[in-house]
């Protein structure tokens, strides 16, 4: 512990800055005006960018405990150590690993979501642009497998559920701080400023017609995908290209809309990867 | 209401059919005792099929509220009518909808699995071999997933998570009761035997070499899956006829279980409609 650079302690759970951690990540107008948002445990601490990471506040036991690899990360960097009770205060779980940060919200323009600044050798635009989606843990599946599947940027209308909710950030598993996100105020208007970039803007919709898989997605891409409940509305469906269909076995109705999504993404990525 | 045959009435919560329907929601001992569990709400009362449902109990207000098409598969069938108290008693939701059944737990063989009896043209089998699941909306969407890419049966190990938890009941969206499943107490017995069957396993593995969209899946194939953290056991993994991976950018790790079976099962699905 000796070799770490801690600045602070705080061991009050009335301490104003415990005060403001828990405002932080009740409430996104907290995150919206600050700008910044609370991270929780080991993974999202080691896996964000550091850049991101503006303040630390660990456990004298999470210390204790961390790997080499994990000390490592937090040497040299100011933080602050808090007790059990403290920590329990501040933290959104249950049973809290002992680390919290306070996250810069990420910024980014409509090139990103294009792919300009990536780099990797794919830089063909694959977007995700997602309407009113409601449930956390499917938006940030979303973030998750959008990142793997190489896609470029994530659109979201702002009626979608808050990005920076704490359920969000942690199903993203810190891709919500390498995938590329706008929030849209008119979704119609920015798909077709997408359509003017060459973009072919794909709507999963149960009244498609051409499969998925049979849509040349080497090409500029965005899918479209709807609320959970009620599917697109039928203004943004219009909007789009085509509309397109998952093929679908047996009784189901409907896929979850994360899966869907999945299901697109790797599409596009499988048929990138052809020779 | 006067059409319904209303065969008794449930007005206190400590009447002991309540109790019963409490102990059925809560411990899978007691489903594994009667071979039965409870479902709740109106969607799942409309979709399950009908052979499955054993006892229905309704409030005045869902009969009220109900649609015709709702009314008509109540008609003729007996039912309980109970107080918005015993069904709030009864019910695992936070704001029942008013309606709850005893459906039977399906029971299905080695065959079904292989997809005997299915009346779909293509019953090559495609299996979903699942090990130790644990996060009850990860089981229910691969129920949900699965059916809907045209899979003809799950395994599970006995370490999965109890697919009749209310939670993984709600998340298939009643494909519970359409997929077939065993669960399995050897799961390499049951590899192996399905391998002298012609049916190819493939494990979802990290260290996986051949791209999953490179293996020949319109022969009878099995996905195997592993547990949410940890992955497949080095024994589970072995035993299968080839790993294989699923390519991803960027700098996650891993996808969602669930997300990895359908991307799976869904490029099986895609192959099996090429001409």
């Amino acid at each position: 512990m000796e070799n770490h650079a801690m600045d602070n302690q705080i061991t009050s759970v009335s301490n104003p800055r415990i005060k403001f951690l828990v405002e932080l990540r009740k409430k996104a107008k907290q995150r919206e005006k600050t700008g910044s948002l609370v991270i929780e445990g080991t993974r999202l601490f080691m896996d964000t960018p550091e850049k991101y990471i503006l303040e630390i506040y660990v456990t004298p036991r999470w210390i204790r405990n961390a790997s080499a690899r994990e000390r490592a990360r937090l040497r040299g960097r100011p933080f602050t150590m808090v007790t059990e009770e403290v920590m329990a205060k501040a933290a959104d779980t249950g049973t809290p690993q002992g680390i919290l940060c306070v996250a810069k919200i990420p910024s980014w323009t409509r090139e990103n979501l294009l792919g300009a600044g990536r780099n990797t050798h794919c830089t063909t635009p694959l977007l995700l642009i997602l309407e009113d989606i409601q449930d956390p843990g499917n938006l940030g599946t979303m973030f998750r497998t959008a990142e793997a599947a190489g896609a470029t940027g994530i659109l979201m209308s702002r009626g979608t559920v808050d990005l920076f909710n704490p359920k969000v950030v942690r199903a993203t598993m810190s891709a919500v701080f390498r995938m590329p996100f706008l929030v849209s105020d008119d979704l119609c208007a920015d798909i077709s400023a997408l359509q003017k970039d060459g973009i072919r803007v794909y709507a999963a919709h149960l009244g498609g017609t051409r499969p998925y898989d049979a849509l040349p997605l080497t090409q500029g891409t965005a899918f479209l995908i709807g609320n959970e409940g009620n599917g697109l509305s039928e203004k943004t469906a219009e909007a789009a290209d085509e509309k397109t269909i998952i093929p679908m076995a047996g009784a189901t109705e409907s896929l979850n809309a994360a899966m869907a999504a999945g299901i697109l993404l790797f599409e596009a990525a499988r048929q990138r990867r052809m020779p």
